[in-house]
Parts: C-alpha cells; structure tokens; sequence
C-alpha cells in the first residue's frame, strides 16, 4: 500500500462523511453509540476462507460482510444504526483494492442507511475483514429461545442458493443449472431480510428467529436447543428454488432438498410464530415470500421427507469452521 | 484444533459464566448492550505483527488486546460494560494455545469487570485476535478535540518503557538497562488508567485526552489537530524510567528521550486540564504519578530540550502500520 494507516482513515472518512454521524465519529479513541440502540453483531471474512481475492470483486466482499451482519439485526427483530470496521491489509494490498472494498461497504450503507462510527486498520499476513453492526430492537428483540409447542416454521425466500452458487464459484461445471448466474450472485450478495421482519413484529407474533447461516437443519437446532423444544421439518416444504435449478431439479430433487437444508449462508430468516400468517399478505407488501415448513413440538427432532423420516445425524451438519482439523 | 466452532463457544460460554451478562449473551445473532452504554472501541493484534506467538506466552497477548482497549475507554473518561471478542484462528492452533489465550482475557475482565457479551471465531491463515469493548464515559465524554489555548498537558507514569520492552524483545542484547524484566512486562501488560481517570473527572476540568500508542508526539499532534490548537512539548521533562534504565541514561540521555517521545504503545494518558492538578494529591489516593509536560498554544508545534528547540518533523513518526510497504 502507498498510503499509510492514517491516510486511509482519512479517506473512508472523506467516503462516509454523506452518512450521518451520531455524537463521536472516526478520529476519537472510542465511537459513540447512539442512544437507545442496544443490539451488536459482528462477522469476519477471511482471504482463502471465505472468499478468495484474486477470484471476486472486492466491493462484493464489502457488500457481504455487511449484509451478513444486516443479516444478524434483522434476526433479532433490529433495525441498524452504526457499525465498526477492521481491517487486516497485507502488505501487497493495493490502494484500488482498497477502494473496490471500501466501495462495497459504502453501497451497503447507503441501501440501509447506517454509519461508520470507527474501527482499526493493521497489517495483516492475508486480507480479513471484521465488520461490527450496532443497532435497535423495533419491539422487543426476538431471540433464539422464545419457540413454544404449536408454533410453525417459517422461512423467507428460498433456501439452498448460496450452497449452489459457491459450488459453481469453486468450479462452473461442478453443477448444471439452467441460470448459473442467479445462483453466483444470491451467493455473493444475500439479501438481509429488514423491511420482512419490520412488517411482521408489526402484524404477528413472532416467537424466536435465526438467520440462516450453518443450513437450516443446524440452524433450526439451534432455535430447538435455546428454546428446549422440538421439531418436526417438512424437508420437502424447504423453498428451493426449482424454477433456477431447471432438469436437474426433476432427475435428482432429494440431492437439492439436502442442500437445501443443511448449505447455509443463505442469510434468509427461520422463524416461529404462533399466529397463522397470510404469507400472500406479507407478499404484497414486502415483496418477499414466506413459506411454512414445519412445527414446534414439546421434544425430538423429526425431518420428514414425503412418505420418509429422517433424524438431523442423517445430514451432513452446516459449514463448521473448523471441521477435520 | 480438535474442537469445532461451537464446542469452542461453549468453552468460552462456560468460562465467562462468572461475569455479569447485560440481557442476551453469547449464543444469539446479536448480543445487548447494557442501557446507557454508549462509548465503543476495538482494536487488533496479529501473529507476525504486533507479537510473535511462539515467542510470548499467549496469556499475555489476550491480556493486552483488552487492555489496548480499556485504555482507549480511559481516555474518553470512561468506564468498561462488556466487549465482543473476534479470532481468527490457523489450523495448527491447539486446544492449549486456545485455553492460554482465554486465560489472558478472562484475567482482564475479572479484575476490570466488563463481561463477554459475543463475537465470531473463524479460520485464519494467521492468528489474529480483535477485541471490541463497549463503556460508558463517567461524566461527559473526554474528546481529542477539546484543548484549549493555556491548557496544561499532562502525561500519567513513564513513557518510553514499552519501546525498550520491545527492544528487548526482539533482541535482548539491544540495549543495556539495569531492569530487563521491569521494560518487558511495561511492553506486555500496560496498565489502562481506569482509576485515575475516574479520580480526575470528578476533581479537576479535563478538556482532552488520548492514550499513547503513536507515541508522544504523534499522539499530542492527534490533539492539536483535532483542537484546533498547538503546543510547547518540553521534552527533558518528560517521564522517564532513569533508575530502571541505570548507567546508559547519563550515557545518552537524549537518546531516551527521544524514544519516549516517539516509541509509542505505553497506553499512558495524554491529556489537558485548565486546572493546575495536584499531582501529590493525586498519587497519594490512586497510585499514580502525573506530570505537568508542556502547554497548549493557540498555534504552532515547538518541542524544547533543555536550550535546543526541535519541531515534530525532527522525531521520526510513531509505528504506522504500513510505513514503507
């Protein structure tokens, strides 16, 4: 890099001064928080772990970091606020890196209207990028232990997207779909769902709520275990996205649905609510479908497949960072 | 590392569970930050950059990310509620390395009482470890902008001392010092001035202040620039550790000085006060000397030593994290 650390603070400076600041903003040992807001959240990308530099366009990796963050407010029934930044640049960083980057975070603040209250900029072996998202319940935050018996399971969108388009990143002929690219870019930019759960604390009780990032099976475990409920998931209720898929879909629709339930980083809501919600209402005036695909029930965990019951240990568990090592 | 991410968090879940938790905890999409809490800060650390794993106990390492940002809330006149916690860890890392590093952290937060609200572990090709941490100020919040012409500035305990750590350090035939040991646990475990800066707000008018980690010129020219204002630096009456350095300070004593104005991460205080502190007083109920250093101006940047007068372009610049790259 040309410029050095304080260089580039003064030119994300420059980049966010057309957002608005809240009390304190870059340049103090600490940011300000704005009163009232009470939720945070971070996430972190890792150069040959979650993405690979040389293969994306960094304003993206921007863009994602930030809306997987986005992704954990609206979880929580949030509205966002502020975020912090960190980023760990190595040392053959270049200064139009930067700004591709910087480019994509600045997008995604503009799109939800949020500022950059401060953060760090080190030396890093490879590129990392930590974002922190700070932001407000809308009513009371909606947690991952509020599920009760007789609630139903919703999930918003379609599931499965992501999985399919890391695997056409990581290799294009790895999967034949008839829209290749629909695939890449709900992989590359998930759309966090906060108009959705805007509307619906709005309109229904909703019980518990998680994003999907480690698939929906772990994910739905981890309402379960929080709430100390079971489940019953209807694998084939799961909205995949068939239409995208095309023929391959028909020849193989078992293969999809476990995608489906166990990829992740799909960034859509799973949900219980005990209210029977008119998804086609949500629809109109959100724009985002809803689909349920199971209940809450008093204990087990039961996957049902058509005629078929399977347990959680019959699928491959979600992305594990760790996983083999 | 045998453990997965989750078993991981679990780990750090039941290692924390001797702290206060503000609302929801670790283990949802977001964590609560405790009402009327609205300072935040973070900072980073990186294997290869700012410490060398296999050369330092990682205890310490955990020790010090957090009090880098205890001191950052010091210097807003601010007291710790919780903080976030981010690693990235590299696939050799083990179960020990992970349980060293904990400790470190865990030890900080028992003696300072802040909790471990949330945060994110991920693979990294190298380790790297970010610590946000959120407060409250104590009265009005202690910005780098608020020096005032006539302004006494201030600087807490010794400077210099982390970079002779670090000297020694890297190489401990560098430099002969009377205390070895006394420089590199000045470098490895700073003290945040939590205390003192509680004790001050409530006794004296302090208009501006910033923790040392540039340096003392770096830090001081932060200030001016953020005031508005310049300043007269007398820098042989800067606080030096002369009786721990032994004979090689009458050797050279400019030599020290010059590393105390320049060598950065002390994590001391830096501030101005319209008042004139009693420094005795001060010492006898917190423990720690303060001493008077120079003086706000309207303009300029002078620094004395003795008859000679230097400007800030004669010291080389604190550590910039991509100097030469």
């Amino acid at each position: 890099m040309k410029k050095n650390e304080f260089e580039l603070i003064k030119d994300i400076r420059g980049m966010f001064s057309d957002l608005p600041v809240h009390g304190i903003g870059i340049g103090d040992d600490a940011a300000f928080i704005p009163r009232g807001s009470n939720l945070i959240t971070t996430d972190t990308m890792v150069d040959g772990v979650h993405f690979l530099m040389d293969k994306v366009d960094l304003a993206d990796i921007g863009y994602k970091i930030m809306a997987v963050n986005l992704s954990d407010i609206a979880a929580m029934g949030g509205s966002p606020e502020t975020s912090l930044l960190t980023l760990g640049l190595p040392p053959s960083f270049t200064d139009a890196q930067f700004h591709r980057l910087m480019t994509g975070i600045h997008d995604s603040a503009i799109l939800y209207r949020y500022s950059l209250a401060g953060g760090d900029i080190v030396r890093s072996g490879s590129l990392f990028i930590t974002a922190t998202l700070i932001g407000h319940p809308l009513k009371d935050p909606i947690l991952r232990s509020g599920a009760k018996p007789g609630d139903i399971i919703y999930i918003s969108n379609k599931v499965g997207d992501s999985a399919i388009g890391l695997m056409l990143l990581k290799d294009k002929n790895s999967l034949k779909v008839k829209s290749p690219n629909y695939f890449l870019s709900r992989h590359l930019c998930p759309s966090p769902r906060l108009k959705l759960i805007e509307y619906l604390t709005q309109h229904y009780t909703i019980r518990s709520c998680i994003d999907i990032s480690d698939g929906v099976i772990g994910d739905l475990q981890h309402i379960a275990e929080e709430s100390g409920v079971g489940y019953f998931l209807e694998l084939n209720e799961l909205p995949v996205s068939s239409d995208e898929i095309g023929k391959e879909f028909e020849r193989d629709p078992f293969f999809f649905y476990d995608l489906a339930a166990t990829g992740g980083e799909d960034y859509e809501l799973l949900f219980t609510s005990s209210d029977t919600i008119e998804t086609m209402k949500v629809y109109d005036h959100i724009g985002v479908t809803i689909k349920p695909v199971g209940r809450i029930l008093e204990s087990g965990e039961h996957i049902g497949y058509f005629e078929k019951e399977f347990t959680p240990s019959d699928f491959k568990p979600g992305f594990r960072h760790f996983e083999g090592e």
